[in-house]
């Protein structure tokens, strides 16, 4: 039996717990996945980008966040309204969660280089091996120099990043990341079942706060994210221009890749007092 | 600097090591992750169905897999030939590999259906509210009944699953699914940057060796994932028949309503001798 929770609140189910102890039933919370269409409109048309499976709470930051990554909405002056909510849909009579965003443009941009990216799913970092090649197409350019950050600060940022972690600590099943400026300092956190989730959401609300935009990157910050670096998660850091990606867990050799050729710093295995530094050690104190 | 191992082999980084001790630069095992274009060809005809990252080897076994989860290749009479190698994009000029799946078909199979899944990213577990009953229309039905399982057995899984994790051992970026008997032997270890490529390559290898198809499904048999259960890892055991699937973290909301559904014994957090039983129970015993 599983039961919804309200917002972005973890499921109830009913569980078996088996172990040395006699068997015990218990309610126990889960990590809630559940599909988000994200829609863009403008001059009267609408069109579906994707359905992305995510956890609830924060829908609007998620397609905003989204919509920057692939270049569409690069600035919230760009956008002249955002809907969320929930439809029945007329054919399968199901329930299903939508953000439509409105674009303050009189049609809709020319969404088919989009569809050809959409196709090979680029929402789940999914992509050719023109990968990084797109990143430059999509405007992307190499981070600026950024901070120099002392050992000692980048092994204290999981304790900081862990104490926000409130869904993962009722669920197990919750990928975070978080955003630090330069002195440490906890800017925002983000959690979701999908690692890209998180990070779209933390970026949208960057944008929405305008803290980034045409003229403004997150140029002297630091991402961390709670398992590994990926190359999805470099794809959207480059474009937010964040300079410094930690993981604490391992890094994949595209994530290493794109991290190199648009230098960024990125950090691996920050975990007890340790961590590896995969590429542009220059701005890590004594690396 | 980065160095690609050969077939699938880890890529070399040259990291730099900080901790209490002095910095230390080496040479370091990643994970590898590399795009592969997947594409089926019947009567003449080609189209690309997919370009997913996953680590290299296995990437037959991947593309069978993956086209077996989406219900176009239910069985190995309908593969005429497979095609691996690595082409050069006359546009950007850069080298990707490719898997092409030739069908024993005179024309291609309507992909529109399909199109319309693939648009919202399925290669990744992404599908719409419409996902449990798509599995329905795809001809999945609930599981057959299946073993009855000893708890001992079962948390010794993860253990039997962690001694061919070799990839994970080098690199600590890799998922990795394993396939048992009801006797708890281990049949087939798989891994990948990408959970759902771990049981696509599981399955595929089913498929290839007529131990999937028609008329058998893997419906004595138990999975276990090294990382979380999600939407997408029950999509594609459902799709095989499999009655117990047993995840080392946590499951997520959907993944067992799923399980739920489909009568799958859904375990989780199978560690420290001890293990939840989230679906299903009566395959367990005691539970």
């Amino acid at each position: 039996m599983i039961r919804r929770g309200a917002g972005d609140a973890p499921a109830m189910v009913t569980i078996r717990e088996m172990g040395p102890r006699p068997t015990r039933e218990r309610l126990d919370p889960v990590a809630v996945e559940e599909p988000l269409e994200i829609r863009v409109a403008a001059g009267g048309e609408r069109r579906t980008l994707a359905v992305t499976m995510r956890t609830p709470g924060g829908d609007r930051e998620l397609a905003v966040g989204f919509l920057y990554g692939e270049g569409l909405v690069r600035d919230r002056e760009l956008i002249a309204g955002i809907e969320a909510g929930t439809e029945v849909d007329p054919e399968t009579e199901l329930e299903r969660d939508f953000v439509e965003i409105e674009l303050a443009a009189r049609r809709l941009p020319n969404l088919r280089s989009l569809e050809r990216h959409f196709f090979t799913g680029s929402a789940c970092g999914v992509c050719g091996r023109a990968a990084l090649d797109e990143l430059l197409v999509a405007g992307c350019e190499p981070v600026a120099p950024g901070p120099n950050l002392a050992p000692a600060l980048i092994s204290g940022l999981p304790a900081v990043l862990r104490t926000a972690q409130r869904g993962f600590d009722a669920t197990g099943g919750l990928h975070a990341a978080g955003l630090f400026d330069e002195t440490g300092r906890r800017l925002a956190v983000w959690e979701d079942v999908g690692r890209h989730n998180a990070l779209d959401k933390l970026v949208g609300r960057a944008v929405l706060d305008g803290e980034l935009g045409p003229e403004r990157l997150l140029d002297r910050h630091v991402l961390l994210v709670s398992g590994r670096a990926s190359f999805e998660i470099l794809q959207k850091s480059v474009a937010a221009g964040i300079p410094m990606v930690c993981a604490v867990s391992a890094p994949t050799s595209l994530a290493v890749e794109v991290a190199e050729r648009f230098r960024v710093t990125l950090v691996g295995f920050v975990r007890d007092g340790r961590f590896n530094v995969y590429s542009h050690p220059e701005r890590v104190e004594g690396a």
